[in-house]
């Protein structure tokens, strides 16, 4: 049962990984998919490393399977592309448990059986540190790909489910989160480790005019602040989209805006095409509107005004004046 | 000049790799390409551990980010496909030089200049350990797809250029080649450091009638053994391909055989077909036939006859009986 890696051997490893694979990929020097006629292919890659970006301390193996696949998910979804195939790229050191491999595949399949898209091929190497390298490719009509930077001023910000429990979910793991009750750190937890890529709202996007946006892996003030750089305008935020149990929270407003790994969608459309999805979708609110200012700033009654920026490096986006 | 990935930070690595992308492409969740009407997507992976994979004694760094494009280039010519772009995953341990990485991405680059295709994205992360995860995907006309399965009795196998050479070349790399002239270790040394995808014939590979094959990065041997494993039929290797320094050398055979990473195409197609090729290609020669046998011999008069098979853990090939 407690079978390594190393003592399974590279053949065993590859059968026992192929078995999540469709068999009619598996076999040659690369997998083959077919696409839609004139659909443009959207690919997008993360490098995941152990005790970097996930640990047996808050991610078990499932865990840490669902939220590689489901984080490239969610970078298709925000370009709004249907998944078509990942490719897995396995460094695991010999001592690796054989449970741990089955268990990671077993993650990223649950992830991918809900959400589309398969694992069409991959590479099992050997590394001294657990390294898990994704690529995710989808395909798009080219005419409904979304993007960072077709903003327009009096645009409504939408962004779906809230932002923040995936950080404190982090936190209850870290036993940082001891003022939550036991059922809000379960669904803190959950939201961490488990994270819904928002590709539902992704293809109900293809029903409307322009739309423009990203996923926030980020965190929901980055993706407002990348969406006005790349679309050079501005925005306010009037409603932070902040979990129940965040409200009273003393760092609730900080992971709200800043936490990240939530995978939920920031998108700027019209405030007609936001009717139109508001009706479709009970988790969706309107946070905010594109303005020709170059500022974005926190308007939410429930706290201070406050100007946001992307400090930590991105120079790019012109500070105000 | 010395500086250090961390001391150039996150966002530092990241402006330095995107010099290396073509400019449209950087700026959203994921990159998005055009492909042709019709086109089937072929999407191979490549993990590529320091001192499992590539190592400074062996590849600097501008070779270790050739080879790393070449291998993935390569699968995409053995599967008949037109490259379309790659994307990077590179893990770094801060102390890596900033020299190494933009050495690497010149590498990458020069090859991807020289047979086609374009970094379109990628993640750069901090790891104990230098890693290089590569995607590739290209573009294939669904019924120009090259496969193993498809080689039939008294098909021709021709091979492209020259088996060994790589593999003496790493020899020579790690002082083991000393019975070489000079000469001879310098184009060694380069057959292992620039291995060339051989995309100029599975292009002209189009223009056959049925093509079966792949290529030969786990050696000459191994390739024709897999060919006759999927297509349940057997092989007589009749004409080995060794560069002339390999044929009086020892390990000449093996190296020949078993060496590797040559990233030559191995195919199996029709006699008048192999006379098309061999028209339009100096490099290429017939190393063989396809035989209904289910057994790979080696009958190259210059040596003993000898049954080859695929010993290291590739039991699906029927042993003979």
């Amino acid at each position: 049962m407690n079978q390594t890696v190393g003592q399974l051997g590279e053949q065993g490893v590859l059968k026992l990984v192929q078995q999540f694979c469709p068999a009619d990929i598996v076999g040659d020097d690369a997998a083959v998919l077919a696409t839609n006629p004139g659909a443009s292919i959207v690919v997008t890659t993360d490098v995941l490393v152990d005790k970097v970006h996930f640990s047996d301390r808050t991610t078990p193996p499932h865990s840490a399977g669902w939220r590689a696949i489901a984080a490239n998910l969610s970078d298709l979804a925000a370009m709004g592309a249907t998944p078509l195939g990942i490719t897995v790229g396995l460094g695991l050191p010999p001592e690796t448990s054989v449970s741990w491999v089955e268990a990671l595949y077993q993650g990223m399949s649950d992830c991918l059986q809900q959400f589309g898209g398969a694992i069409v091929g991959g590479d099992v190497v050997r590394s001294p540190v657990r390294t898990i390298a994704i690529t995710a490719w989808g395909q798009v009509n080219p005419e409904q790909v979304i993007r960072r930077s077709g903003a327009q001023v009096n645009d409504v910000i939408i962004a779906t489910g809230v932002h923040g429990a995936a950080r404190a979910g982090l936190a209850c793991l870290l036993s940082e989160g001891s003022t939550f009750s036991a059922a809000e750190q379960v669904a803190l937890i959950r939201a961490h480790q488990y994270p819904q890529p928002r590709l539902n709202v992704a293809y109900q996007c293809h029903q409307l005019g322009r739309v423009a946006g990203m996923d926030s892996s980020d965190g929901l003030a980055d993706a407002v602040l990348q969406i006005c750089r790349s679309s050079n305008v501005g925005a306010e935020i009037t409603y932070m989209p902040m979990p129940p149990a965040l409200q009273k929270h003393p760092q609730g407003k900080d992971w709200t805006l800043y936490g990240g790994e939530d995978f939920e969608l920031v998108l700027c459309i019209t405030p007609s095409d936001a009717q139109t999805l508001l009706q479709q979708f009970t988790d969706i609110r309107i946070v905010g509107h594109i303005t020709s200012a170059l500022h974005v700033w926190l308007r939410d009654s429930r706290f201070e005004p406050e100007l946001l920026r992307l400090d930590r490096g991105f120079q790019h986006f012109a500070p105000p004046g």
